[in-house]
């Protein structure tokens, strides 16, 4: 946690563009954003991924990113959370990035390599799942 | 709302695979998964975009796709949310879609169009916005 860029940034020992900061939850622009907006929303409570954050730290996470989505202006955008190197996260602190969306050029791209339906597969999973939850 | 499909799964008229139900929120299997475990978080509340939803139906949210998260067992993983058509939104009622990513083939794909640092541009931008906050 010591050498988290993020956690730097809530301290204020390393400088940010700050947009909004609560009790457990901290908002500043991407400094190198994909559209006009792009903004970053973490909770204060240090954690990699999204599993390793307490419920409590997670409530207002939302409420905020579409608070700044309402301020932009933007009426396109994406809400992204990635966990882990492969799935496209830098900072192992949990971040949303709140992305507007406001031509095809700009803002999030997006691949979406779609299984075809396979009800019997998706059943046997789905009662896999359950029984840990 | 009579017409959207999502609302019509919640209130049990088009069955589906369910994973989580309370009062404010119901999960479910993605049926054209991207990858094994791909799973939708949504609030009950009927709304097409994430401005759309009062704060308090989407506290719970998150918690609910750490959870099922967890309970798949994959530790790279998406949490994505899409507003507008332009930002491949395609059922018109809030969904939060939680995307495992167990290799670089299965799973969400992601475009990075970042832009060049620009710090003048940004600091007239962070003005701007939290003038509307
Ligand atoms: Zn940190
Ligand atoms: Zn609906």
């Amino acid at each position: 946690m010591a050498a988290c860029i993020f956690c730097k940034i809530i301290k204020g020992e390393i400088p940010s563009m700050k947009l909004f900061e609560s009790e457990r939850t901290f908002a500043f622009l991407d400094i190198q954003p994909l559209s006009r907006g792009h903004s970053l929303i973490i909770p204060k409570h240090h954690g990699a991924k999204l599993h390793d954050i307490p419920d409590d730290q997670l409530h207002e996470i939302l409420p905020v990113a579409k608070k700044i989505a309402s301020a932009v202006g933007c009426e396109d955008y994406n809400i992204l959370q990635n966990n882990g190197r492969i799935a496209h996260q830098v900072v192992d602190h949990v971040h949303f990035h709140m992305i507007p969306k406001p031509n095809e050029k700009e803002g999030l791209g997006i691949g979406w390599p779609a299984e075809a339906l396979d009800k019997d597969k998706l059943n046997k999973l789905l009662e896999e799942i359950k029984s840990k939850m």
